[in-house]
């Protein structure tokens, strides 16, 4: 199950259990010694009758599905609930528990045996249907992840993240780049090493870009972001230097009206409350056991309804998506999302393609105006529209506006490089991270708390991730650009708050397939032709030069 | 781990990972067929090492503790929240995972390689010390619950209990006792011939009466409830005939201050807050993953400010005898309550000897009036604790005062023993049930609803449970008079409402011990002398006699 937002926050710990991306070949060629002792329910003793039945290494797929299944049911609850309902003495019991569970869906997936009969469905086509044949494909691939990685190697670099998180956190409060540096090398070093045991051929880099996005590596993102560059750098420059707006929205909103307003929100962007829950942590997320039970948090500021707002939009995309994979997909590996991306662009495209348009405005301020008519009485839509567009370059990536956001992940994304190459190291980051902030977004950075201290991701080894959030924001443009093609009435079902064409042509061609299908195939199915960063460039240059009034 | 109050309700779903009480012998005896596949770490694994190294069955024992412990973890949270948090839509999946998990809690205590490892454990005294002999009984004794019972037997009744309460369900709503009747039958067949698998030689209710509180048979029972039938049916009588004191506390109270009320309760029980937490269901319940993550419930009524204080103050005791169980017995099947019976002891203690007791009727008033000064304003001590130890003979169990309340566990305990024995069938219920009530609480039952389809407790095959609810009660007024004499000032902390000194006797002589020690043992060594039923018919005799002041 795919812990989304959640898994920003605290990627290590979970990672082992989502499936999505991996790298290459499962090399498990050792013949198991068969365990006659067990029971005929369980994988391995269904893999005994295989060998006289072929069709019953079916019966090994469903009981490690069904296995894997209820221990990640059971990790994703407990990990969702975890800043959200435990009280702070349930940490070191609730660590236990998670890192057995964790340990037991790893060893269920890794067993050798298990291998062996993936290995004999793949080879057996005929067998499968499309279902499994999807099955078997994830399944491989999350397994190679794991097995490939000396056991050793793997508790170590456990070891190193927990370390380094704590390192982190205190120096990013003591604004103290130095004493987080050396874990930063130590934990590159580690993850170079690493993607060497998974694919020994390919740049380590790509390995864990690949890990995060399947078939996407350094080529795909250099091209990518360098089509973002030319269009964001310059579109800025412009922005920059023409008339503010200066709407604002301001006053004071209650914590319970806005809660009222958040789950008024979530209905409208077409969640299944049946199979929702809503709480408050200090990051907002979208996790929970599965798409019967998706949990999505918010946090309400007192003086900012705008926070929450489109907080809640945003987890809210997460959380369709979740809840509308195909329902046959259930209790199954496919059951989620197909990969960081894509999951990123439904949020994206709830928060911002639908919940920052002109057209969406006038339902969304009726709404809030509903909860707060007091301070919101007089805004237009509007000025409402005005406001929640404003670009300002500043320092931090979580809150950057639409057109300065993919320019924070452009930064990162060139000095993890940087530091994956060689060509950097740790003590050199700062220096980087000064440089590219003044030239592609003009703002000097003052510290580190709000320069490369700023992120969790590299203190857990998190490398590769940054970009998929650009990605998404740009996977998104091209389904918007198709779903209009394709006849959804956008600006209508935005501007009468009525987004159910939306959702059916984005449940379609996205939501159901889970993971059956990886992103580039999606984006070749949904849209006909493959990924293209220009549909997200010229939909930056027409929103911001409008807003802004530049000339063409 | 023990689910108290949450047991009360759904018994049967998570009977199986309670391993406080069973029967008899372990008769495993089939040497298995080694695995020497298995990677050292595991509870296999570190068998095999054993037969070199016996010290290495301790690993073993370790082993198996660490698994169960997760699997419980997971098992004690999902399960918990079921109806505190879970969304409709995600009862199914729940329920798959529950079952998985479940069933592999009980695989890891039933494998046979754990049989002879615990075994040799118990053969070998010398190498345990006193908390891994305590080990050793209680899962080998969890154990003999599960392996002695065929599997397909096990799996024919939980069909039968799932079938057999959804019945119940619908019968109690309707007021339809006809078409719960066959299902009684069937579930009682099922049950005395499953006793029978656990121990042929021994009375079929006996075994249960034992399963639920260990040494207990009818004898125990018979004797105990001979002695308090002679002391309330009279009492009872003298009391209605009595003038009825007319105190009542009226008015309306918020949900939200009520459940700062609640808060504050807790805290004056002194349950550590930073391991708790407070959740609102239909049924008020205690449980949640372990001593450190301790979850309580309760539910408010806006027309009955006192629901939910005595419902918070009973659950508060349970959880004050959970949260303080010794931190080292923690991770071990020793973490949790001695019994069911124990367990609605420390319950009953908070909510009746503490919380219905008159020197606490002052601070109790004082916490009450600070959240409700309006309704509560003239309230004096003296009238809540007449409105609070009402007498009103009634249909309705758990809404039944202090002193009615054995009466209805008697008629109850009567009637399983009469469909046990064969005496009486499912349709001689109804006339059972209303005579008994005519005859020792002198109301007469209406329909089935109010009679014997009020608890869930028979559909899902719980017998021999009822009686443990006023063993507890009975163990409460024996613990209380040894408290006494042992120098703590029962009535002056009541009065301070600093309970303290009665917490750190009760921690002492009972919390601490978990299931290292078995009721029984407890009230020996806490009280330097075996259980008897005469302090509890003391303290009601005593209390009901002076608040409707009859003649000694």
């Amino acid at each position: 199950m795919d812990k989304a937002k959640k898994h920003q926050e605290t990627a290590s710990e979970h990672k082992a259990t989502e499936q999505e991306c991996a790298s290459a070949s499962d090399s498990t060629a050792v013949m198991p010694a068969l365990n006659t002792e067990e029971p005929a329910a369980s994988a391995t003793g269904a893999l005994n009758a295989a060998l006289l039945n072929p069709k019953a290494d079916i019966a090994v797929l469903d009981a490690l599905e069904n296995e894997l299944f209820a221990l990640n049911y059971a990790i994703g609850e407990i990990y969702s609930f975890a800043d959200v309902i435990d009280p702070d003495g349930a940490t070191d019991d609730r660590g236990e528990a998670l890192a057995y569970l964790i340990q037991k869906s790893q060893e269920a997936l890794c067993a050798p045996e298990i291998g062996i009969v993936l290995d004999r469905l793949e080879a057996n086509p005929a067998i499968l249907n499309e279902k499994q044949a999807a099955q078997v494909k994830i399944l491989k691939r999350g397994r190679a992840q794991l097995v490939d990685v000396p056991v050793e190697e793997q508790a170590a670099l456990s070891k190193l993240q927990n370390e380094s998180s704590a390192v982190w956190h205190k120096a990013k409060l003591a604004d103290d780049w130095e004493s987080f540096e050396p874990y930063l090398d130590k934990i590159i070093e580690a993850q170079i090493r690493i993607a060497g045991y998974k694919n020994a051929e390919k740049d380590p880099y790509d390995v864990w870009l690949d890990e995060y996005e399947h078939d996407t590596d350094r080529a795909f993102y250099d091209t990518f972001f360098s089509e973002l560059k030319d269009t964001v750098v310059p579109l800025l420059a412009d922005v920059v230097a023409a008339d503010q707006p200066t709407e604002r929205v301001e006053g004071t909103f209650g914590q319970s009206r806005q809660w009222a307003l958040a789950r008024e929100l979530v209905e409208m962007e077409g969640l299944d409350l049946n199979r929702l829950w809503i709480g408050a942590t200090e990051h907002p997320f979208t996790g929970g056991p599965g798409r019967n039970f998706v949990i999505v948090t918010g946090h309400v500021h007192e003086d900012d309804v705008l926070s929450n707002v489109y907080s809640i939009l945003h987890e809210g995309g997460h959380a369709l998506y979740e809840q509308n994979v195909d329902e046959k997909l259930n209790r199954t590996c496919l059951c989620g999302g197909s990969s960081t991306g894509m999951h990123e662009a439904q949020s994206r495209f709830f928060e911002n393609y639908i919940g920052r348009s002109k057209a969406f405005a006038r339902p969304l301020l009726e709404i809030m105006k509903r909860h707060f008519p007091g301070p919101l009485g007089r805004l237009t839509p509007n000025q409402l529209y005005i406001a929640v567009n404003r670009v300002e370059p500043s320092l931090i990536r979580t809150e950057a506006d639409e057109l300065t956001y993919p320019l924070h992940i452009i930064v990162r994304y060139e000095i993890e490089q940087l530091l994956f190459s060689g060509e950097a190291k740790a003590s050199d980051v700062p220096k980087l991270w000064k440089e590219r902030y003044k030239s592609y977004l003009g703002v000097d950075v003052s510290d580190y708390q709000h320069g490369p201290l700023q992120d969790v991701h590299w203190s857990q080894g998190s490398f590769g991730y940054f970009p998929t959030y650009a990605l998404g924001s740009a996977y998104g443009a091209q389904l918007k650009c198709k779903m209009i093609e394709d006849g959804v009435d956008f600006d209508g079902a935005c501007a009468d708050g009525e987004l159910a064409p939306i959702r059916a042509w984005l449940g379609r061609t996205i939501w159901c397939h889970g993971r059956s299908k990886d992103p580039a195939e999606l984006i070749q199915s949904a849209c006909g032709k493959p990924f293209s960063a220009h549909y997200f460039c010229d939909y930056l240059r027409e929103k911001f030069s409008s807003i802004y009034r530049l000339k063409a």
